[in-house]
């Protein structure tokens, strides 16, 4: 089994990304940017129209690994994410899954019962996701070592959205109503869930990634008891399965939507807490002085002329000092930002 | 002018809303819920099909207070809050509203330039808002004095993403964008509906309304700083006309999503803050002893079996203790909600 002080590792050019992960002072303050792979790049605009469907590009690890690259020549940042989706892990569980260009992902077999839930597959099925493993290889290869490379999976609560939902939903109703009314039987789909992403992202590091994020983008929606009770032992075991294996890879984890969750977020034990941009930073450190943070600037901040994304930056860094922290949006960079604008960041977090 | 101290407002049968409202102990816990007239109700929906549009029946006074009063008989609030939208200030602002039924609200010429918002009337546009006006007479009548009326108005923030996105939207990108890059235009828009909007919450409570509500719904889409800069100075002149005029009619703030701009909202120094669930009630007790608040269970906890819903109450119950406090859901309930739930949750308020 690989671990985290391969030699592979250890070579990196840059790695001031690890170094703040993992609490230790980098050389310059590091940037990466949530969907950097992402619509707001020509380049990955024309990658992205060879393929008809979105999962058939996912599928593709050659062409994964030319966007999963595009940020690091383009925008400048000090890690490259793996070009995936949280939901790669349906189509093992089970579940038909279709990204709608309208209407994003669409499942045909929704889980709509106890049975459906009690029948899902546990365990390891990293068997059928082959694909994303050879990706990360791609990645490796093509990173030549400039940055690390992080992989990710989706938070379970976040996963099982889509499941009970069916695709995108503005509530999450079904799948409250089943938490709220069915307690054993949502924990039923959370334990399955939990076991598959710790064993998905385990594989992950072994083929090469250098940190794992967890990305819980629906947390958000739990108030802080319900999250404690229902979904955070959950994440924990993730994380203790993943940190028991592979003790210096850094894992992040970040909740959209929940800065009353920080409290049970930072008690995950996790190596970098990623925040929203409705968390300031301030107080985020003040309550929390050990913890490694991440983010977490508004995405739509990059609307503004470049000078003033500078200067916000330039606050931000104040506020961090001499603290590792991983610089990062609070949310995803949206498809219609200038990759210009996206530089400017980048920029003003390696400014001196 | 009407003021609060008006007969009407005094000759209540049940004033424990109002009371606790204005940080007096009530005769008891007293409770409303968001979007309580509402379709989770068959006789609402019943109501609703006689009209083609959503806003033909906005328009119909007769209605309107039939909806209204619909949640007092049937469920049992003490509270009824005037059945209407925050929307309703867009056509007098020349928008075309339209509300579709897949869709939400459609506004067909949305404000996509600076000259369009230059353009906006502002000021008093109250004469074109006669119907509600009519509606809040015939809701008055109707409730005959047995619980008060809440009038309501939404959010500058909130109303101007629907007149700059054209709809809903997921990340309110186009109105950041606008906050961001061209502060002076947002805050001319801002400014406008804020002047509209009180004198609109004015003449509602000459009307007759016992208690105002605003409704950000989407001011949890802000970090703390840009809540601060951009937002809160045009919801405080709103707080102030209104107070100003009407100082012992009380006043609720709610946001949703907002639980870090609570500091914020506590300084507007309205009567009542409303809370949505992700802000625990204890730790907002804690951190503002002195400011009532509202709410705040997850509307989706009503999908519990009623017993468990009553034991949620009972430790809301607890967490508050002897102080003022107005019962309510964190946000709207939904409409798939059965209303013995609902009942159940305005009983276990009113237990002892």
């Amino acid at each position: 089994m690989a671990n985290s002080s391969s030699p592979t590792r250890t070579a990196l050019k840059n790695s001031s990304f690890l170094d703040a992960a993992l609490g230790r002072k980098p050389a310059r303050a590091p940037v990466w940017i949530m969907r950097q792979a992402g619509r707001y790049l020509a380049d990955y605009r024309r990658v992205r129209s060879l393929f008809p469907s979105f999962m058939d590009f996912c599928r593709s690890p050659e062409h994964v690994a030319e966007v999963t690259i595009q940020p690091v020549d383009q925008v400048g940042v000090d890690a490259a994410i793996l070009f995936s989706d949280i939901l790669v892990l349906l189509p093992p569980l089970g579940l038909q899954l279709e990204f709608k260009e309208s209407r994003g992902p669409v499942i045909a077999n929704p889980l709509r019962t106890d049975e459906a839930i009690a029948a899902l597959p546990g365990g390891n099925l990293n068997a059928e996701l082959e694909y994303v493993f050879e990706g990360i290889r791609r990645s490796k290869k093509a990173l030549d070592q400039r940055v690390p490379l992080i992989g990710f999976a989706g938070g379970p609560f976040t996963v099982a959205s889509y499941m009970v939902e069916g695709g995108s939903s503005k509530e999450l109703a079904r799948l409250k109503a089943l938490m709220f009314s069915k307690p054993q039987v949502f924990a039923q789909l959370m334990s399955k869930l939990s076991t598959v992403t710790a064993e998905y992202l385990c594989e992950q590091i072994r083929q090469g990634v250098d940190a794992v994020t967890l990305m819980d983008s629906w947390a958000g929606y739990l108030s802080p008891d319900d999250y404690r009770d229902q979904v955070m032992p959950h994440t924990r075991n993730i994380v203790a399965t993943v940190k028991k294996n592979f003790p210096s890879v850094p894992f992040i984890h970040y909740a959209n939507g929940g800065p009353t969750l920080l409290p049970h977020v930072v008690a995950l034990g996790v190596d970098v807490v990623g925040l929203d941009w409705r968390m300031p930073l301030a107080e985020a450190i003040r309550a929390f002085p050990n913890q490694t943070f991440q983010g977490n600037l508004d995405p739509c901040w990059l609307y503004a002329p470049p000078e003033r994304i500078a200067a916000k930056v330039k606050e931000m860094k104040a506020v961090v000092g001499s603290r590792p922290h991983v610089f990062n949006l609070g949310h995803g960079i949206l498809p219609d930002i200038s990759p210009d604008h996206a530089r400017a960041f980048v920029d003003a977090v390696h400014a001196d």
